[in-house]
Order: structure tokens, then sequence, then C-alpha cells
């Protein structure tokens, strides 16, 4: 077992769209353990659009990471040493560890996993945070209907394509937008979406959703904003819902760019549009985690994960995210899922694949 | 009484503002009503933004007016001559009559008032469209609560000085935009408003609505659009509620407008944006009715009316509308109220004021 912690911690706050120098990798020692604390060895770290938020130096719902300050971040362990009565050693936890590979809790915010539902890694996808996020901004916000239309923006990445095999699973017509022929090829080959559009290569989106939705856009889930949802919204109809659960478009912007006014369009069509957090459905998520695991042993939901290994690629998986490339889940894997291989953590290279 | 019948047509599709010249004046033949139809001598014309919409040849919620065509409006006249056995000579009553002084109708969407309630130009207004505009695009979409902060842009029109003074009934802050200084004393003076802002001479909007926000904005009652939004969406508090009710500022916009991309601020906010029309309470209608018509005789509930006199000026009135003149609900009446003088109608300049 290593001696020492490895960290990405924030080295400058990125302008525009983040640079790997606007991260550092750092060794501390060991974390020890306080009165009811306990160390996490973080095997699957997430990186997560909202991400790029917490880097800039402006007040949102969360506070923001602070220059030196590890990154902040979702992960999945297991315990290897614990002063705490509640959690012990040996058992795989989730919760908001951070980009490193071990990580001192004192329990608060954590999740035990029982490893035998589902992949550990799908802790962190669809029985995470974006599945959750799916699950609760389609549902909760946007009560589709068989029949209806329903537009997912982003849909190659975690949380867009668990949305639109939900909407499916409800008896939805699915149209994704995506960034790349293989996300289309998936979505519309494996996961059951009735069609997706790859708008690096569309010449004219809104030409283009309008063919494919052409009773109109009952529901749109939005993960992106700017372009994407100008053509949408013109394309909406009577009591048409939106949920806004990312603006990734704008998220490197240095300033508010500017976009066509279109709020009318919500008059005209008594439609409504919601910004929500995955928070505010807490009480539910347990309810839903259910739901969603038994969707995917029965084979209605289906993922794919994007895994780099090593906590010095977690800059580059996260860059990387944001311009798209990964398709489904963005992992970082930190160490082996296998205890009896601890020891060859990820960093070796001696992690089977 | 008349022998002919004074129209306004549409005569012309307006680019940007309305022009008088894109109105024209008819004499056209008395109706005559046909079986189970009835005449009614329209006393009030209601002018109201969002006929700007109807104006252009563009789908809407409702069709466009055709050149040449009637304009449309709601009104409140007295029945003068009837075929009908639901609807007998002398009754008042309210319906879509158009921009005419005799109106031929079958009963369809008409609405028989007891003047004993309230004055007749009331059912235009506070117990009319405007006024249901108000009551439900507040209390429906935006609920809301004792000490919340409210922001009514155009508050000084029609709906917005009624959304202020039901916002007050419910025990809120309320904070006005409205463009000038007569309307800002009569909004804080009289109705009850916290707080008021002349956008027209206030040099920065957005820090004035701090100042008067200083525990941010629950609710805003949108009626403008534009930089009135774009200033009230930074400083709205988690779960805002947001009721769009017009977007006035861009209906004579000859092509969209361009403005910040404001939406993530809905998502960091769990912010809801909704539009919605007035019809789509209308099986509440009645209740909200003897609700107001209430708190009118209780003196909870003030109006003020700009009233103008003769068809003729319609075109006049409805301009001025668009460009916030009026006070209050803007009218245009047609003839006396007194059914004693009807032959001395407005016309003839001898009705009372």
């Amino acid at each position: 077992m290593a001696t020492m912690n490895r960290q990405i911690t924030l080295a400058a706050r990125p302008v525009g769209e983040p640079k790997e120098s606007d991260f550092k990798l750092v060794e501390s020692p060991m974390p020890v353990p306080g009165a009811d604390e306990f160390i996490v060895r973080v095997i699957y770290l997430s990186v997560d659009p909202y991400m790029r938020g917490r880097m800039n130096d402006r007040p949102s719902y969360a506070p923001p990471v602070q220059i030196g300050e590890v990154m902040g971040g979702s992960g999945v362990g297991r315990i290897i040493k614990s002063n705490s009565r509640r959690f012990r050693v040996g058992e795989i936890v989730t919760g908001y560890f951070g980009w490193e590979e071990y990580a001192v809790s004192n329990g608060s915010g954590v999740q035990k996993i029982n490893p035998e539902i589902a992949p550990l890694s799908t802790w962190l996808g669809v029985l995470g945070m974006p599945g959750m996020t799916a699950y609760f901004g389609l549902l909760e916000i946007c009560h589709p209907r068989a029949g209806e239309t329903v537009v997912v923006s982003s849909s190659g990445g975690a949380v867009g394509a668990i949305v639109g095999q939900i909407a499916k699973i409800e008896g939805c017509r699915v149209i994704g937008i995506a960034g790349s022929d293989e996300k289309i090829d998936w979505l519309t080959g494996e996961l059951g979406f009735d069609a997706a559009i790859n708008y690096k290569t569309c010449p004219d989106l809104a030409a283009k959703l309008a063919e494919l939705c052409p009773r109109g856009i009952d529901v749109y889930f939005d993960n992106v904003g700017g372009v994407t949802t100008d053509a949408v919204l013109p394309l909406i109809n009577r009591k048409a819902r939106i949920s806004l659960c990312g603006q990734i478009s704008q998220y490197n912007v240095t300033e508010t760019e500017m976009g066509p006014r279109l709020l009318g369009l919500l008059i005209e069509k008594q439609a409504r549009m919601e910004g929500f957090l995955v928070f505010q459905f807490a009480q539910k998520m347990k309810s839903a985690q259910n739901r969603m695991a038994l969707w995917l042993k029965g084979g209605q939901l289906k993922y794919r994960e994007t895994v780099v290994k090593g906590i010095e690629n977690a800059p580059k998986a996260f860059i990387g995210l944001l311009r798209g490339e990964n398709i489904g889940k963005q992992l970082v894997q930190l160490a082996d899922e296998n205890p009896d291989s601890a020891h060859h953590d990820a960093r070796d290279g001696t992690a089977p694949a």
C-alpha cells in the first residue's frame, strides 16, 4: 500500500476552457482518521460538468474551490481504516471524497453500497448523481406522458443517455442531440432512441429537429443551452415542459454570451421552464435508486462508461468531458475493484482493465 | 340612433411600431341580426398589448387579423336588438365584439353583466381579462407567500397594477417597475406598493432593484421582458417563480432582439419560469371575479382608467398604450353608459365625461 496520498488541487482559475496547468498533482502524507472518522481508498472518481462552475470565484449553489484546495468530486471506494462504529473496514461507500486517492471522512453524506446490486462504478453513473439527475429532472420536472415527443441535449453523456431511456420506458418518442456519429449510433442502435442528431455535422439543427419532431416537442431536457436551445424552443408544443439541467455550452465563456430573446415563445405556448439541482430530491433518492436498479437488471436501462486510469489523468478526463469526448459516464479509476489486489492500484498500471 | 356602423380595420401590417395609417376607419351598414343573433351597442372597447401580435401575419395562439378585417378586441355594451331567447334588449354584456360601434353576436363567448356589482368599464379591466390575467398569473403560477418579495414589470398598466395589489393582499413586499413618475406616485402613494422604480430615469435598474430587494426576489411577474428581465434574473432567490405574462418590449421589434443568455441562473436557483394565457383558467374565472369584486368593494383593490372617446381614436389609444402613455386600464368609450341617452353617443361629443 502507498504511504503517500496523491491529490489534484486547483492551481489557477481557468479563463475559458480549463487547461491542465490549472490543476496540480500534489503528494501529501497519508491521512490519519480522527475520532469517528475513517479512510476511504477511492476506486472510482467521477468527473462532471458542474465542476467547471466550482472552479470560478463566484458564489453559486455551492462554494467555489479555493486555489490550492483539493478539487471536489464524488467517488466510490473501500474503507481501509476506521475509527467509526457505523463504517467498517472493507465496506464499499460512495460520497463526496474529492480528487484524491485516499480520503478521510466522518461519514457525512456517505452512503454504503451493496456491491451485489450493481457494479461499483454505476453508483457514480446510472445509480449515482447523473442517474438521479436524469430520473428526477425528467419525471418530476417534465412529467412525460406516453406518446409525447421528448428532446434531450447532450444525450450521449451520463445524464442525457439515461433521460432518453427513461423517456422510452415511459412510452415517449425520443430524439437525442449529441456530438459524434459513434454516440448517435449508440443512442439509436443500442439505447432505443427514435432518432439522434449529430449537431456537429448537421447543417441546420432547427430544420432537422422540425423534420424529426413532426408533432412538435412536448418535453425538452436541456444539458447544453445556447444555440441548441435556440433551435428547440420554436418547436415546443402548447404546455411544453423544459427541464434545465445544465448549460454546458456556456460553462467556458469568459463573458455572458448573447442569444435571441425567445421567452415570448413560452407565453404563446403556455410552457414551463424549470431549473433544478438533484439535491432537492434527496428524500426520494432511495426509491429512485431501487427503481433504476430494477430497470438495469431488466435490461431496460443500459449504460456506457469512459474510464481513464490514474489520478494524474483526472484533469485530462475532465477537460475532455467538457469537450464532449466521452461516451456515457466519464470516470477516473484510481484503484482496482478487487480488494485482494488493493496494492495493485491503478497507478501501477497492473490493474485489470 | 346612427344608421351606419363605424369600424376600425387593419389597413397594413405594421413594421415595428404601429402607425395610425396601419388602421382604417370604415363606415358600413348597420348589422342586421340573424336567427338567434343580437346587436350590441359597444359602450367601452378595450385596447391591450396582445393585439400587437394579432397584427402580424404569423401563427400564434390565436389567428392573425387579416388585412381589411375589423380589429379584434373585447368590449362592454348594451343589447339594442335581439332575435335570441337568451339575450334580451337592454341587457349589458361583455364579449369579443371587435373595434366597432355595433357588433352582431350569436352569444358565443358573451357574458351577461350585472351593472350593480361594479362599474361597466371594470369588466374590461379589474374584473375582465387584465384583472383575471393578474389574478391567475400571480396566484396560480407564482404562489406568493407572505413576506416574500414580488417584482412586477409594467406595474403602471392594467395588469401590473392589479398584480401588485393582490401581492400586497397576500402579505408580500412589492416592488413595481413603471415608466413615469406619475405612475410611480400612484403605485406607492395610492396602491400600497412598497417601492416603485421609474425605469426611464433610473440610471442602473439592476443596482436599484438590488437596493430595494435586500432579501432577493422570490416572485417576478413579467409583462415586459428584455433588459428589465435581464436586471431581475440575477437577483432571484432559490425556488423563485417567474410568471411570463407579456414581453411588451419585444412586440415592435422587426427582428429578434439579442440579449444575454441567463438561463443558467434558473438552474443555480432551482427557479421556474412559466408562460401562461388567461384562457387556461376559464373554469375558475367566475369565482375569481367574485373574489376580486369583493376586494374592489372593500377598497383593497383600486384601479385607474385612461379613457379616450370615439372609435376614430382607438388606433391612437392603442399606439399610446404600446408606448406606455396610459395609466391603468386603457379604454375607448364609444357610447354613453346611460341607456336613456343612447342616442347621445360619444362621437357627438355630448356624452358626460
